[in-house]
């Protein structure tokens, strides 16, 4: 089958009938409101509850709002997607059941902590480029207030944050990629390939510093793509990790500066681009799945779309962590997927 | 694509290039251990801590020895496998994440409640059959004690259990699938296609009754499969549910019955049979993704193997629910994913 999808080394694999990026849509809550990119998102609601009565439905409620507006720019109907392919931070992936259960639409229910945009854009284009799926929603949220509680402390008790501590970002991104011709949707960009990451323990023990747990995670998925695809650093416009911070980005620089690699020139990191982290006290930066989703579903592919950016390696990074693992006293082990997305006339 | 994997249907897929399942394990606990089903599988551990301190980490463990099992079965080494796709019960999947972290192999985190592997193995078959890798495992587990701790009460508490609560399986199942031919492993049974559930919801708001929750998903995704395959019940030897229990088997004749499909005759539920109900306390039978994993890669696969069952239809059930979206006073929505399992005969 080498001659349908060409398998490229041990973790990456490269599209024969390139999966497109139709259409992308963003909501987040009111801090992201507040930040640097609030113009690239389509709807930043200022009442972080989404109209709802728990801070579990509100993720669930932004997670529909998003879904909704994806329909609207697209003007595709629920009839016309496959497959939808979600995931969030919560126990039980609840914010995303309820989130699409008034869709009609047959589910892949993922977890890949903060890496699960990347999860869901590698399988579901795996699922469009092997002729599955005329077309797939993926799509992953988070909620700073439902993920405080789950992985840390009830918002009322107060707690202060180390300065190596994120912020988890209010946000929900969602795409859809369909099938290459036969369109009347103009593609907004292209995914290449993907390289799917493997559990990385460095034995960190601190949850607050979510940065140092992922960064070894980040730099053995970049590490894999470049030597997959026999290529350097410098073969993309950008390279975009989900939520390392301004701790995480350090460290990322430093294993891969220690193996000859350098990513200096054209690193990115949507955690530190999401927040104006002096102004938000946000301290090391935004992290949570919805960070890198919603940042890839507004910048990123605008930028992407628009040919400033011709070509692009999306890498989310998750932390391995759950209270109980954590209470437990067991290390905070990573994982990121690497997506690569290219503009159209590539 | 069409001529390469059909898209059959709304919800399903048939392949072109059937993957192959090369192998499989599966290790349980000392329930298990008594139970009729004891000698279909490769280990049953009489100490259900599997020598660790927590259940988390006795899950884990019990994941290490079905990997290690089904590595020695296969004769395979870590670097033949170029995906892993596993899921558990527990928030943020500890149990996968511990279970796996030993080997290198690029991972796939997976969350259908107890239907997770029938999303694995769907998510898998698509990987193989799509040419993205030439191997890959699926695995599933689940643990009654680290279940019972996070969905329900810790075992001190000794809580009384109703007639409808089914027991949660301590168990894990993994299979190797693999493309067709090129193959020194004598392939065990192969996959003609999937379907793929959506979450259905009828509004029960019972923790303590999981067949009542699940069976409106079965009965949908048994509907599809027969819909996209134009077929009848008796196209299968065996239409084989996870964990639905009788409670849940019941309703699901019955949902089944009101559109006219009778699967009275060939219909097996994991949940039933892993268990002696009467001697054995455990009320309504069976449950947990540990459960159809298990009995799948032993009793199930034994019978297709041996051509005793031809074709068989495996319809893992998983019910949606966590601790904090119960008691925020959600209800307990279901899905349920169907892979079409055959002899290399047919």
């Amino acid at each position: 089958m080498d001659f349908i999808n060409q398998m490229q080394g041990k973790q990456s694999v490269k599209y024969f009938a390139t999966p497109l990026i139709l259409e992308y849509a963003s909501v987040c809550g009111s801090k992201e409101n507040d930040g640097p990119l609030r113009e690239h998102f389509d709807e930043c609601c200022t009442d972080d509850m989404f109209g709802s009565d728990t801070w579990e439905k509100a993720e669930s409620a932004m997670q529909k709002r998003t879904l909704e507006t994806l329909f609207k720019k697209s003007g595709l109907k629920e009839s016309d997607i496959k497959y939808i392919f979600a995931g969030d931070l919560l126990g039980q992936l609840i914010a995303s059941t309820f989130g699409i259960i008034d869709y009609e639409i047959p589910f892949f229910g993922l977890y890949g902590a903060c890496s699960t945009m990347g999860e869901s854009l590698s399988l579901g284009s795996m699922a469009v480029a092997g002729g599955y799926a005329k077309k797939v929603i993926t799509m992953a949220s988070s909620h700073f207030a439902s993920a405080e509680k789950t992985f840390r402390f009830p918002l009322e008790y107060g707690n202060q944050r180390p300065y190596s501590a994120t912020w988890t970002v209010t946000g929900c991104g969602a795409v859809v990629l369909g099938e290459s011709g036969n369109e009347r949707l103009v593609p907004k960009a292209k995914i290449k390939g993907v390289t799917t990451g493997k559990i990385v323990d460095y034995g960190v023990m601190d949850s607050m510093n979510m940065g140092a747990c992922m960064a070894p995670a980040a730099a053995d998925v970049i590490r894999a793509n470049l030597e997959d695809f026999n290529i350097k650093p410098d073969y993309y416009d950008r390279i975009i990790t989900g939520d390392l911070g301004y701790v995480g980005q350090k460290i990322l620089f430093d294993l891969l500066g220690a193996i000859n690699i350098d990513i200096t020139k054209n690193h990115m990191d949507c955690g530190i681009e999401i927040y104006d982290s002096e102004k938000q006290d946000t301290h090391a930066g935004g992290s949570g799945c919805g960070c890198s989703a919603s940042v890839l579903c507004g910048y990123i592919l605008e930028k992407i779309s628009s040919g400033e950016w011709k070509r692009v390696l999306f890498v989310p990074t998750g932390a391995l962590l759950s209270p109980v693992s954590f209470n437990e006293g067991q290390s905070v082990p990573g994982i990121a997927h690497a997506v690569i997305i290219e503009n159209m006339e590539v």
